[in-house]
């Protein structure tokens, strides 16, 4: 089922990136950097999350020039257990809490929850947050770095970011209007180190789904924009497109994985991942571009890998979630 | 901020109980008990509560003569790093999911979230589902059980059970009439064996603005019930809700981690825990005696201490957080 929204609106968007971003080709969409370390003046790197999701939600707070109290609802998730970058942040924020995790999908889901409500009227002023760090996420998913574990090119680099966008009620240029939620998708895939194989079979049933339920063809959008997918999964989006729904989306088609970074000098495999991977690009550079007009419409497919690494090792295989969420400008 | 429902009720529970949870008061109210061990057939403690997950989700389906289609949206989270046990058991459903975390209070955040759709007229019917899972707990928590750890008597011990709410915009005599989202509260409480303690203020908090917003006395209520504070936490609300702001709910109060355990006999320590700790006593024992008319008007408010170990390792202090929705029966 796809949801058509007539008064769901973007606001405002506020974008913090680390190092390794800051160094790839979307660098001046970011409206802060830290690039001194990972660290950020914190002593972990969970704490530099955390410091990254409470900077991120301080900063939108005041480009949006808007009090706690004026926010109805905060709608937060990330990849660390107990979603704990999110649970810890908020403690600042004298804000309601929602609580979310659907791994590198994470913003869209938080998206379309916040425009379920401003939709239905139930709220006005949504925020949807999340965050990822490289060095806490490679020491929890899988080993710290300062082991040097070797992977293979269809390995992902995890974006360290926070992201924060804004739905209101309030017209703006730029219009929320429509989403499809995702199901879980397994295809019995168990390569930890790719993804992209995992995730897109979840993002084509998405597509799929939501092309059919509003009767679109794929050129009805500028863009259609994978979460993470990196450059081997963004072929297999392709492919399987065409296989199992005989569906050509690849002239409008791209994943946010490969564009956060400059994929031929820098050292981060097949791409970016981690829920701060589409919601830099999509927060920063996409909401530019449709502020700009180079995009008037967007189908923005946040994918998330639902890994657990306890169930890995019990033999399980790795299921996947995809949502889609679409932007339009408003003339 | 409380928001009003005019058009949301409860159309269907279902539940299934571990052995602890069988031998305790409320037997006769669940659905299903799995009592021969705590694997349930499967091959470990991970997998047995995707078990529970999936069997209350079919259960509730079944229960509720609907097929997988008819569905609009599930909303489920678990206590599992990742929420894996959510991820897992909806690998099996073709229904679109969004995946919650708000600790031991997943059930009303997942509850407020569909009302919420509902109310706003955007989905028809919402399943909540939740679970958790006392040795896989444990084990990633604190200690697995073999090691025989001690434990102080203000420790709870974490329910092993799956619940499932069905939230409809057809009529039935059981509303759901407003709900209060909590807010993370942090009292710098630093003992993980006394989550009493550590969620009583975040409960009083979201009680005290629910009854606030909605110019309310305690006395509107039959029965204010949080989610599982424990005998010890029990207290402290009270205790706290006089001292800080000067309302006394004692006759109205109790909480859930006192009543699905027999305290006396069983080893328990101060009362039960987990996400389905309050959900099981909500949707098994509360929604019955809604049915039966003993109570007509009651407010939930499942409690959750949002711990991550990895923080608590870097002297973090414990946050928490408190949902409070209403239920009414309808004359």
């Amino acid at each position: 089922m796809t949801t058509i929204y007539k008064n769901v609106y973007v606001k405002e968007t506020a974008t913090i990136a680390g190092e390794y971003e800051a160094n790839g080709p979307l660098k001046k969409y970011f409206d802060r950097t830290y690039t001194k370390d990972l660290y950020f003046g914190e002593t972990s790197f969970e704490k530099a999350e955390i410091k990254l999701l409470r900077d991120v939600t301080a900063l939108i707070l005041r480009k949006s020039r808007l009090k706690e109290k004026e926010v109805d609802v905060i709608i937060s998730g990330d990849l660390s257990n107990q979603i704990a970058a999110s649970d810890y942040a908020m403690r600042d924020f004298d804000i309601p809490f929602l609580g979310i995790y659907n791994a590198c999908a994470t913003s869209s889901e938080g998206m379309i929850i916040a425009a379920n409500f401003i939709e239905g009227k139930i709220y006005k002023k949504c925020l949807v947050t999340t965050s990822s760090h490289n060095t806490a996420a490679e020491k929890q998913y899988r080993n710290p770095t300062e082991y040097g574990t070797p992977k293979p090119d269809t390995a992902t680099f995890t974006v360290t970011g926070g992201a924060a966008i804004l739905l209101t009620n309030e017209k703006t240029n730029i219009k929320i209007t429509s989403s499809t939620i995702g199901k879980v998708i397994d295809k019995n895939t168990m390569d930890v180190n790719h993804m992209g194989a995992v995730m897109a079979p979840a993002a084509a049933d998405t597509i799929y789904r939501h092309l059919t339920d509003l009767k679109r063809a794929p050129d009805y959008y500028d863009l259609i924009l994978t979460g993470d997918l990196g450059i081997y999964g963004k072929e297999i989006l392709l492919d399987y497109m065409k296989t199992a729904y005989n569906l050509d989306i690849s002239k409008q088609y791209n994943d946010c994985g490969t564009m956060i970074y400059d994929l031929k000098k820098q050292p981060v495999f097949a791409g970016g991942s981690g829920p701060a991977c589409s919601a830099l690009v999509n927060f920063a550079y996409i909401y530019q571009a449709l502020k700009e007009k180079k995009f008037k419409r967007v189908l923005l497919v946040p994918t998330g890998a639902l890994f657990s690494p306890t169930l890995f090792f019990q033999k399980e295989s790795l299921p996947a979630i995809a949502h889609a969420i679409s932007l339009e400008v408003v003339e």
